[in-house]
């Protein structure tokens, strides 16, 4: 069975499995979601910073206190994802394929939106996404360009790439701006020196994807912002997904489709 | 001087002096906002509610704990509205003119969007606005359709009605949509009933106004939402303001303007 044709719940228990695998691609037409669970007393926090940084952190759904599931994603959140990144203290400290015993009692989990979910309408547009073609992991870049900071959270907006062909840039900014909630158009097409950016060829996270002649490099702000703003600002504890390898969540994109 | 041509300063400056008036055609382009400052122990929670909610509740601002100045509202949050709704345990306490002593330093002030801030495209594209025509207050009304609640926030939406004729609804839904972080287009069109309304005439907030033959009352979320989730979910303190006297900020309406 193709991965595209999964529910939500097949892909859930592939993942609960074991399967470590990006989400480009998997469950057509439901909605991906970054995770980012941190201790109550920084919940505000987050929520503010997502609000004042709404087209990286848009924000889908919140869990109550040490809750793993949420209204929007019934699965659990300690095993259903392929892949999670420990924090501790401002640095990565560990790749997890679970964390049932690191899921605390006061862990607040934040869903935010995913550019995932609209690549089923940039290809049904006629515009190709590479890293699907290629079997890859998106490619994402920490930018030069400063989020809005709150009391304790700030930190470097955070992008994925994907090449466009030169005629085609227009339309995939006019599609992917269709979906708000899940990043929406590009913050920034063309030079990646501008945005920060010194080498495509080395991306922070995911993997590298070729940049053809006459294709054109688009941006677009990524929801893993919330875990450069846990590195850059230290904070204590926070678990969040493997960059990615997504939340796959009970609510289709079209919900995220503004007309 | 026409009040619509005063600048937030000079508003707020007659404001702190005393003046106790619906802000309605005041400060013309000039982006109102109501206020809710709920004690720093339910930010969250107040937060939260208002992502839940995003048609009643837009956050335009926050402020730090115990702040009555704002990124957006230069000028002292205590003094500069026009009237202020103070509120323990669940009820309506007083109306005050200023609410400096009540300003306990670990309350956080959000200012909301206020559909005020349309009301000039509203005019711009033909289509009259009846409270400003006769120099009232807008019309508010609790309904009977629930928020989306969180832990301890919940209540029911409130709205506001302007009358319009049958021939511009269209048009008015149109403009006003336009401005999504200032309540966007109407949530309801004719009937009260159907909201839970009981009569035009009595409105929970503001001043009745006339509907005349041939037009249709149209309803908008109402940032005066909040206080009714105050209300409802017994909340220990918090201040308003007085509803339809708003907060003048120093950011242009054309900022909440999508195109």
């Amino acid at each position: 069975m193709d991965v595209a044709d999964l529910s939500p719940a097949q892909a859930r228990e592939r993942f609960r499995a074991g399967e470590r695998v990006p989400t480009a691609g998997w469950c057509r037409g439901w909605t991906q979601a970054n995770l980012i669970a941190v201790p109550k007393r920084l919940r505000y926090e987050l929520l503010l910073f997502a609000h004042r940084n709404p087209q990286a952190c848009p924000v889908l759904d919140v869990g109550e206190p040490g809750a793993w599931s949420t209204r929007l994603f019934s699965g659990d959140l300690r095993t259903d994802l392929p892949g999670y990144r420990l924090y501790r203290d401002g640095r990565a400290a560990a790749d997890l394929d679970e964390v049932v015993a690191e899921w605390r009692a006061d862990l607040v989990p934040f869903l935010i939106g995913c550019s995932f979910t609209f690549e089923r309408a940039l290809l049904a547009a006629g515009v190709p996404v590479r890293h699907l073609e290629t079997g890859r992991n998106v490619p994402m870049y920490v930018t030069d360009i400063p989020c809005e900071s709150t009391g304790s959270l700030s930190g470097p907006l955070v992008v994925s790439m994907r090449p466009v062909p030169g005629d085609l840039v227009e339309r995939a900014v006019e599609v992917s701006g269709r979906y708000p909630m899940v990043h929406g158009a590009p913050v920034h097409t063309g030079d990646p020196s501008a945005i920060g950016i010194r080498d495509l060829a080395r991306p922070d996270y995911g993997d590298p994807v070729e940049v053809r002649e006459g294709e054109v490099p688009l941006f677009w702000a990524c929801g893993v912002t919330p875990q450069a703003a846990v590195l850059a600002s230290g904070v204590e504890f926070a678990i969040g997904h493997l960059p990615g390898h997504m939340a796959i969540m009970d609510v289709r994109d079209e919900c995220y489709q503004v007309t």
